[in-house]
């Protein structure tokens, strides 16, 4: 039975994390700057290597294609992205793009040809760390948002992502949209405790949770911190820490509900003066539809009560929606017939992060497969995985993608 | 009775006030950058047009002299600051250094010599809103900081205050520190909501409440907003949000007690990743030294209780004590005796907020005079004073400098 090179893989993987290294053993790539140039610049030439066309799209999403023998046929693809969070890890993202390659360049060392193309995919700004909203260039792709709006996403400078396109040399010239798509495969680390604390290698993803992104600003008023009383102020931040600490406790009545703000900047920053107006994120996110709505109304109407009280003008803006996705039934029973055929150790699992396969889902087959990570630790510098999990995941990969292809 | 030109006055603010004018009729002219050089410049030329000298000190402090008949007498000055809040009032400081420019300039319509000299000053960064901590021009050349401590306060950006002071023009020759001084007023609007609420023109300043800065860090761990379990996390923004809104809740049980968190920092801004480290300000004052001794174990025990129960490791930075001051009895005397003889209403006042003047009161007699401002508020772009206060202050620090002067 074919395998993928492990080793091989392993190294790829050390390789790219020093594109961006931090000194905690992480990695800080943003999409579009240049260390993600520097990034894709080194995927592409691995996928020349061995004799794979490579398209870039108009967001810069990267297409390697190692034809089939029937080129009517629609492909077979797998990726991920290779841009990260600020303070990211060497795996979450490119453990997916560098093991679709894995599975290319295996198929390249036995001359095997399947009967559909096969792909492997880099996708533009995943993270949505440095242009918000996440998984833009997939979500693009599958006509989720349209392609101006792609373009047009800023960073907090006020770059536009076309404009960062341009200038890294990723604005490329194929279509980006739908076509043709016989199977997406997405490997991923789970980035979560229940795969290791399960003592699971794989992770047959059936889906993913729903997510709300949110904007919010409280406008109050800027004044004196030692000459105005307290019964006076109007104090914009005062108000974010309460809808902050008693949102939490409302989710935490709520099982398997997660909420988390991973951004907070007061409009100005100054030791004596009361914070006029305060500007943060909320994530939100549960499983089912129902109660994640219910959550959105408990947001708003604590929002109404804390303002009411502090005395604050509230805006609230849903940026995004990530509804609840199912992934397709065949892929996910390639994947689950790819593991037991392999003999990897294995439990169905639902995604808790978005991902750019939960985008694909809406519009071509789709299926997932995890693998554990340190502690259930991501986003950070110390995710970790082990070299065991990443060769029986990509191992998986491989044979799923070579049951869809025939 | 001799009195100072209020129009004049008037129009000088207004004239200064364009320098960084903000759109809602505020300034934002921080100290040592191109704007504030542009205020100081100005400030400088209308000394010169009636004849001062001007010096300025290794701090940039700048010294402005009439001389007295008497050349051995130590001056009576009066002063205060030009450097603004981000988005401050026309009136903060700048009052106080028009005010005392207007005493030269009436003066010198009268040809009116005193005994001892006159001097309006203008003290380098009183905010600490650029280069933290506040007052402190005024605090070297009290001896309250040494001038190497001084020079090497920083700005977000890593600038220094001896490059920028350097690089505007405004690093002196005359040395930072104390001379003898015969009294020192400092003119300003209250910045909070006591005069007006009693409808007095005056307020005979006694003396400051005592002020504590601090500093503080919570480390937690970055980690994946998607599949982190609520009970995994160490969630550095939800342990600040808790001890931000229980410090209050401590706070408002003690009368006269202020607390304000006016900087919060995330070391990673992601909208979704769980923020590993915070770092936010605390600014807490009280009249009553022995009260905010006890504010101070109040904030170190939530803080340790808070942390304990969110997993985090905090850090605890008292950056700045100002002490609790009180004024030289006899200039509170002379401008209570202007007060009282050119027939304002009045009433004796402590300050809520640290100034120039507080230093000052450690090492020479010293004086302040309020006049209301609109609401009470300050540190905004809305702060307001009325033409007629204006001039009633200047007028009451006309007739205290000429009590002190002979």
């Amino acid at each position: 039975m074919m395998e993928i090179n492990g080793n091989r893989l392993w190294e790829s993987l050390m390789e790219m994390a020093e594109i961006g290294a931090t000194e905690k053993g992480g990695c800080r790539r943003l999409a579009l700057t240049d260390l993600d140039r520097q990034g894709r610049d080194l995927f592409v030439s691995w996928c020349r290597e061995i004799g794979c066309g490579v398209e870039i799209d108009e967001m810069g999403n990267i297409f390697a294609r190692k034809e089939g023998r029937n080129p009517d046929l629609p492909p077979v693809q797998a990726g991920s992205h290779l841009d990260t969070q600020p303070s990211g890890g060497k795996f979450d993202g490119v453990y997916g793009v560098l093991g679709a390659l894995e599975v290319l360049r295996t198929l390249n060392d036995h001359d095997h040809v399947t009967e559909a193309p096969m792909e492997a995919i880099c996708w533009t700004n995943e993270e949505g760390a440095r242009f918000p909203p996440a998984m833009i260039g997939s979500g693009v792709w599958a006509g989720i948002f349209d392609l101006d709006y792609g373009h047009s996403r800023v960073d907090p400078e006020g770059k536009t992502i076309r404009d960062e396109l341009e200038r890294i040399g990723y604005l490329g010239t194929r279509s980006c949209s739908l076509s043709p798509v016989k199977a997406y495969y997405e490997l991923h680390i789970e980035q979560g405790p229940v795969l290791e604390a399960q003592t699971k290698s794989v992770g047959i993803v059936t889906g993913g949770q729903g997510c709300n992104w949110y904007h919010m600003r409280l406008h109050g008023m800027d004044s004196h911190a030692g000459t105005t009383p307290m019964p006076y102020r109007r104090d914009a931040l005062q108000g974010a820490a309460r809808i902050i600490a008693r949102l939490r406790e409302a989710v935490l009545q709520q099982e398997n509900a997660l909420v988390t703000v991973g951004t907070i900047e007061l409009q100005h920053n100054s030791i004596n003066t009361i914070p006029g107006e305060v500007f943060f994120t909320i994530d939100m996110r549960h499983p089912d539809p129902q109660v994640l709505s219910g959550l959105d109304q408990k947001l708003r109407d604590l929002v109404d009560e804390i303002c009411r009280e502090e005395k604050l003008d509230p805006e609230i803006d849903l940026i995004w929606e990530a509804p609840t996705v199912n992934f397709d039934p065949e892929c996910v029973g390639s994947v689950r017939n790819a593991a037991e055929k392999l003999g990897f150790s294995n439990m169905e699992i639902v995604s808790g992060a978005g991902h750019d396969a939960c985008q694909m889902s809406h519009v071509v087959p789709t299926g997932m497969i995890f693998i554990p990570c340190k502690d259930g630790i991501s986003h950070n510098e110390i995710e970790s995985a082990e070299p065991e999990h990443i060769s029986a995941g990509a191992n998986v990969l491989l044979h799923a993608m070579l049951q869809s292809a025939g």
